[in-house]
């Protein structure tokens, strides 16, 4: 193998796919990054076994020359060094060759770099997907979608199935959901996807997040491709390959209230501005309670207290209120974890009495929707 | 004691002092700062005894009202909870208030916050010092000063006297240096400083880089008092007291060579992209040694290698060579600590073989030295 390439454009793949090289592990390959090269262009893959991503640089795009493949080939070449080395080269162009035993010579400027490389052979073959179930999904909504569920995954890993994101697809409506037992965050779309359907498939919400960095900050369209047990994103030259989770996700749809006995409208900032103060002092006392009562006045009010601290207590006006008054007790942390991904002005908070789920969603659409449950204080 | 005060200076004024609340203290006290108000203004002071940092605010100045006292007193406030909710207060005006039991009451728009304050009388008191010996000098040369020196002292508390920086002062010459036995940096600068003398006073490292923080951007000047044990710093309206660290700092004016079997002047960031390079691989074997060899051709060539990743070796051209041959190793991680702080574009490397120190200095002024100790390999 032997080729030169632009240094910015290998390093940009490079970036790409250094998400899915395994961090600790005992098999030497996975802490590898792959290189092929081809006439066609350069292909970059790591994977963890978990996730594997694959980076394509085409040899030339429309405007410019990025790389010339002098004689086709492969190696895996360790990660850690590689990664950062690539970025620091002194020259825009960087000539790669390998010799006996995958000895490869990195050249770039006056510096020579001489790595051991590892057997091609060895690595991981990628997963086969089928591509009969696609869906077409802008990639700034996608981006949207797993930050308005992801927060709500569980890290404890004796539920494996809830540290993953539920998806399901009816009717040309995409839902995300994500629950940790204590809260639940969903999210619909519509989107293009024919006649395609699925349910019950559980992506991990790290994978997610990973996937959420190397999405584009342009508006691009993503091909999400539902094999069976592999899910396969297409971003333009890099492909996203991710396993699902194995098991059945637990039925979330009764636990949703329909009718409330005290509905809220609030403004979304000063609600969070608000909860943030008494979350300051909730967290001095491990616990994050705060709680919301309404006044006799028709606004509500916001406290906490911390034995060896003190007290928050704070005002807040209502857009609109309705129904029985209310005393309750929660999470502070996981409320404002909520109102961070509202990216409306107004919410809606519905509530059933101070021992039943917490609904919250944006005034202005139902596209999204919160759960919190309360904490069952005796005051 | 009761006052109004606006949100931005009282903030700005707490972040000042928060830097010597004692973070892991069994003396509660010590976990608070404390609020004196008088008719001429508010005073913050917070002290883990090694440091204590006060702050005034007055309640007017030129332009604008900043606090009005209704009621002169003292209090002492848990540091943590009130130094996160000040700056996040809804209202640009704050009402203080002490009631019984030093019991006190925050106020600013909607917000209520009661907090459980502590007797002032059980603060300590600060030093007092004698103000005969006054250095004045610019604040950002202070703050150079530190940064081109404190990054060498030592963390090991097995010797104490090291992790502070040495200051001398004499002849109207200000002299700081820093030494780990490893590697040493001095910087000198001439100050006004009238007659003021002094000899062997030691400053901890950290407690620099904590005053390196809160010398204004804007270039004001710092007037330093030294006293018998005590070192007070005043920055406008904040003082800034810092013990000295005890013992004798060892006599480090002989290690330096004045004359050199090999002489280099080499470009500064040239060198500094690829030591970095080198470091990068010798990270992976723990000990960053890093070599560098003249050559034939009258350059230099930068080297490192790890038994399990490879090899980098870098071809430098030099501004200047004079003198023998040469081949040395040190750690690459103490070299790149230098040259970071060596803002000159050229910079001196003077050696005596691969046994004796390496010296590095700016190439058009003698302000800045440092010293650093090769590696005795065997090849």
């Amino acid at each position: 193998m032997e080729f030169t390439i632009l240094r910015n454009e290998l390093n940009e793949a490079i970036q790409h796919v250094a998400k899915a090289v395994a961090s600790r592990t005992t098999i030497p390959i996975l802490s590898g990054i792959k290189v092929d090269a081809s006439f066609s262009g350069i292909t970059l893959t790591a994977s963890d076994t978990d996730i594997s991503i694959q980076s394509f640089i085409p040899t030339e795009t429309a405007s410019k020359t990025i790389a010339t493949v002098k004689k086709p080939g492969s190696v895996v070449l360790t990660a850690k060094f590689f990664v950062e080395i690539v970025k620091k080269l002194p020259h825009e162009e960087v000539h790669i060759e390998v010799g006996d035993r995958f000895q490869t010579m990195i050249t770039s400027g006056a510096t020579e770099i001489q790595l051991v490389g590892l057997d091609p052979e060895e690595f991981p073959v990628l997963p086969s997907v089928q591509e009969d179930q696609v869906v077409s999904i802008a990639g700034d909504l996608l981006r949207d979608m797993i930050r308005q569920t992801v927060f709500a995954v569980t890290t404890n890993e004796s539920t494996p199935i809830l540290t993953g994101v539920l998806w399901n697809l009816h009717d040309g409506i995409y839902k995300f959901v994500a629950t940790d037992r204590h809260r639940l965050a969903s999210r619909t779309a519509p989107v293009d996807a024919g006649d395609v359907r699925f349910s019950n498939i559980v992506i991990s919400g790290k994978t997610l997040n990973e996937l959420a960095k190397i999405v584009p900050d342009q508006n691009v369209m993503v091909d999400i491709v539902v094999a069976e047990n592999q899910v396969l994103f297409k971003l333009g030259n890099v492909l996203f390959y991710s396993r699902m989770l194995d098991g059945t996700y637990p039925d979330t749809s009764k636990i949703i209230p329909q009718n409330f006995k005290t509905e809220l409208v609030l403004n979304t900032k000063l609600l969070s501005d608000s909860i943030d103060r008494a979350y300051l002092l909730s967290r001095e006392e491990k616990t994050n309670i705060v709680r919301l009562t309404t006044t006799e006045s028709g606004g509500i009010e916001i406290s906490s207290s911390s034995s060896e601290l003190g007290k928050v207590t704070e005002q807040l006006g209502v857009v609109e209120m309705r129904g029985e008054p209310l005393k309750i007790a929660f999470n502070s942390k996981y409320m404002l974890d909520v109102l961070k991904v509202i990216d409306s002005e107004e919410l809606f908070i519905g509530f059933n009495g101070s021992m039943s789920p917490i609904i919250i969603r944006p005034n202005d659409h139902d596209n999204s929707l919160h759960l919190i449950l309360p904490y069952r204080t005796t005051n």
